[in-house]
């Protein structure tokens, strides 16, 4: 019973979230990374009829067989997939029949879960309503995107809960003394299995800022030419800066002089004492490198976190997104959710104001390319 | 009064080929070429705000400052534009706002209309039905791209009304003396700048055949192994075929061994006795090359099109679209029209079953690059 | 006797051409449009020992199997090659061994042309006399690109002999009656399968620069901004000018305010009354749209041309490449020569500084893609 | 006298590498990660003459000013530089004058090293003999990259020192207890600045095996589907694999059903018990997880490689290149030797078959994307 309002309470967000929408915007892919909002609304359905009721739903008949073609994300195990540069491209299945989908899924939904569910089934359920929380926060950064790189630059409308009030806190540092500490998940609740296993680790002294840099610190940062001097950067962050023409984080804009940032209100004058979004890795590393300072590591960055406040930013670290030691793929398609992007992309740590109540912990590690942006990925210091 | 009426009914023709759309399918851009209907609605309804009630109607306000920038295809003399690439990224401005913005113009137009208007306006005006109606026959080759590429298939639904009766007729070959001719339009009604100057061309002798080929005749080209002899291909063309993997025309699917093909109504059996459609510029050579033929000259064809049935197909010719002895390019943004396109392109003659009525001409020049197939492009065949 | 002469004198002269190289400079290919010149020597030599020696010569044992692989260039006939953007990434065969190469095809071919050769073998053999006299221009223009574009710059040494006094003649203009008159080659010699067959056209009165453009009227161009003026460039010369950010012909240079020319004596002040050499389709047209004119079409500069002097540059004509009436490709490898190329290029008339003396004929078609000018291409005006 | 004797000893070991190439062979660049020879022995010589000879050699003279242009490789402190993809494109400087440029270098630091040295220039030039180092293997897999991938297949000729001898030992499996470990570089002579900090590290239990995996265990993988099973492979990988069609190692041939190696002496029969070499970080941990094992770490690497042989492959690992606590750029163009590559790239421990005699140690830290693979990369298994 808990597990049905579980659902129901994660189902209704998604929801929610599209509910300022027209149904334009629910349709376009700007860019590879930023899926249509209507491919986020069928896919977390399609997980649910994929992974529960077709396998273990007697009964239950696929809504539209069609649908695992056009909503499978990267699943080899799941059979053939529309490729990921082509969702923009699908007007069909429409929003409504999106709708009717997601409707038909829980109604299903909701009268299996009335049943009594084994251990496992009801793990795999919390994995789907974990799946599409990520899916949640994908649904934000998307729409953000698409409305703040359409030329209008229309308003979403109501500020996310969130990011009611975004700002940032005055700034220490905690330092933390070197030695062995334990890292990864440890409670019984829910948790990725890119989390497992809990593991020693051994920390060397080092200090880190209890608030993570400002819009006005990254200013400083910009206006010292921190864009236009080498030595601050990654020769690849180099190469992407000057390729693509960078001056500034994502959705800034100077307009007649003036820092302007595009906001769920539309473009508004840059917050100065908000934390700053939407950096790359590069962006973040340079930063630090100009700061004389660097990146926490992502184990001295969950040390740490119990003795500040985090949640506004995804947090860029030091680590490259690897496996711990022990980390165990899961047999089946269930296997393909972490293990096999462990190469090439960089840990994020935190939450930030879009991710769902209650969806991050202190060991959550969520990860990205380095030259990805569109998050709302922020800064935060040590040495 | 009748420039009222003739501006009425192509408005509303615009607006009945979109009508089996659902919102959705308003938005989306598979592939360059194709653009977003909702993008060919708002354009349309610029061209005649910009060229005609800006400058021309006292006291027009502009619907919307922001949408020159949005509904610019090539115009530089008309300021900056969103590129071509980008406009099936914008979910706004919506569906609902731009037929407001049809509207808009529309009142301001017709209440314009009902002025006498200098010659040169009334001109001006035709040009801008006469670019509508291009862009109406873009409409439905655009909404067959995308509906036609969903994976999905939906069926557009009720035919239009040049597709009603497509179907080839027997074929023989017409014979034309060597001698002096003359090309270009010679009347007094509209024509497009590069159909004049009318001039005198020298052709040899010739044979040309009185109805195009059909998917009959294409079929066998396939089934004796046309796409994998080079020998038929121009080299450019072979890349093209081994670089895209072609094996068939656009649309045509071949499904447990019998060949399909997407037609208004959705996937169909491939109708033998139609002419094949979807071709190519290479593909049409190397067909011709497999028959031991060629395809007709521009020239060729306008001369002997008066001894034969036409319109189904826009039919490539042998011709690059060059200028002709005396082509003159108008001044300011209406001389962009014709003239910058004059170079890398093939020449193709006729009309299609989307043609909307009375809109092409014997003399009427289309034009598209060597590998493009969206359109209804067919073959007729010379020697 | 007078072919064996013949047959001495053109394969000597490649080899001249190359004297002032050191052996790197045989190697390397910075554009895929430039082959190395070990290339070219290879290819040429393989021309012979393919169509002449193997089917022809009994006896006749290939020099080394591997290098019909290499040494290919387009033939799909004769098996596989060495694809075009790989050729500069050989380092073997070496210098010296393509030299032995050449020594054994000639002894080989010097022996058998003592012998009685039927008519069709005499063409054959003359056509391959052509084909490497036409590699001879491409030696000093791909030798040019690989010099001047390196950063020493160095020079190549003695002029050619074409190169020695090029100078531009005062200009009036010609006029020609309008009327039919005859294209294509009539003579009992050489000539290309393109130049077939001869046949009527009828051309509208015009009128014809008497000398091609100096490089002081194009930098007159140059400085009254017409590398920035849309008004006078094809939509796809604007793309082409802006996106490799193209302000001047190649090879130009201003260095401290002065305009400089790489010329086969290395950098040099740009010589003022020389005819412009190295512009694109896209320059000469825009250049001549600046001037209020156009640029010839074939059949016209073919008429005129009795009338003026030609030779130091190739000529642009707003002609597209496209076969004569009653082309026939010949059979088999041979027939790929040139009718599989007469798509999306443009035809030069003329010869330029490099051609080889007695190469070219006024009926000669030369052809490249319209962003190409790494040849000596040129501009003659006509209204 | 002892670093003049050194410096001395790796100069010649350049020149003695390429003892047996033609001049041609010193010239091409197949692939952007493969330099032409002759750029190596330029791009080391410049490096002395960078950083010693002209900051710190009272009276020395550039040999030729344009020398950095063309040599520097990647130090934006030091000025422009050729772009690397065009380093194939230069004919000139030729061999023979980057040998006199060699000379001339060479002449005059042993001049200079006569005197007496800082500690800091000793420091600096010893870092110099270790940048040629690793140039030295850089030319060793280059030239093998430019031989082996001419469709000649020409044989280096005689082996490198190192690959006498290269085959594997039986296996067994070498166990370490958990605990607290110290990584990095302790002693006093030299090291990259990428193996400071010395740090600590907790390990886990875990088992490594004792030697490489053979090309006999590779093919294994090879012949049960390996390549076409996603389940191994990261999802980078996958594509990886997909979009360049790989099914072997680099330099793998089957020829005639029979498995053929590119060795040194030209193309040989797979020799089964050598260890797998030419293998990317994605087929070395699908590899692994076929196996069900996985990667070690590079901590790992460095603990245990003390009770086992290593020295015959680079060995990928599964920890990602990232600085050590406590790491400190140096200031300067030398600050860019390391750090700023430490993104996006994986470590590789042990040494090759072409590693120079004495240049690796335990502590060294190799790096190179997951993709690359024309270095001598191979497996080693952990649990």
């Amino acid at each position: 019973m808990q597990l049905l309002n579980e659902y129901k309470k994660v189902r209704d967000l998604s929801v929610t979230i599209c509910q300022p929408l027209k149904t334009e915007d629910y349709v376009v892919q700007p860019v590879v990374d930023v899926s249509p909002p209507k491919w986020h609304l069928g896919h977390t359905t399609w997980f649910f009829e994929t992974f529960l009721l077709v396998p273990h739903c007697a009964g239950y008949q696929v809504f539209d067989a069609d649908y695992n073609f056009v909503f499978n994300s990267y699943y080899e195990s799941v059979g053939k997939r529309v490729i990921r540069t082509d969702r923009g491209n699908l007007s069909r299945p429409s929003v409504e029949d999106i709708y009717s989908y997601r409707n038909y899924v829980d109604a299903a939904m909701e009268q299996w879960l009335l049943e009594e569910l084994s251990e496992e089934l009801q793990q795999l359920l919390i994995l789907g309503l974990n799946h599409e929380e990520q899916h949640q926060e994908l649904l934000y950064t998307d729409i953000k995107y698409i409305l703040g790189h359409n030329p209008l630059m229309p308003a979403y409308g109501n500020r996310p809960q969130g990011a009611a009030s975004v700002a940032a806190e005055p700034k220490t540092g905690i330092s933390v003394k070197e030695g062995v500490y334990e890292i990864g998940y440890a409670g019984n609740g829910f948790c990725f299995d890119n989390e497992h296993a809990r593991h020693k680790v051994y920390l060397q002294n080092f200090t880190i800022q209890s608030a993570p840099e400002t819009n006005a610190g990254y200013l400083a940062f910009i206006e010292s030419g921190g864009y236009n001097d080498f030595r601050y950067w990654h020769a690849e962050g180099w190469d992407w800066v000057r390729n693509h023409q960078v001056q500034a984080p994502l959705y800034w804009h100077q307009l007649n002089g003036q820092w302007m940032y595009y906001t769920w209100e539309g473009l508004q004058p840059l917050a100065m004492n908000e934390p700053v979004a939407h950096v790359s890795y590069y962006e973040a590393a340079a930063y630090a490198a100009w700061k004389g300072m660097r990146l926490p590591t992502e184990f001295e960055w969950e040390i740490a976190a119990q003795q500040f406040n985090w949640g506004q930013r995804w947090e860029w670290t030091e680590s490259a997104y690897l496996p711990y030691p022990g980390f165990v793929k899961a047999p089946g398609a269930i296997g393909e959710y972490n293990g096999k992007f462990m190469v090439s992309q960089m840990v994020l740590r935190g939450a930030s104001e879009v991710t769902p109540p209650g969806h991050s912990r202190i060991t959550y590690r969520n990860f990205f390319h380095p030259h990805l942006r569109w998050q709302f990925t922020g800064i935060r210091l040590a040495r």
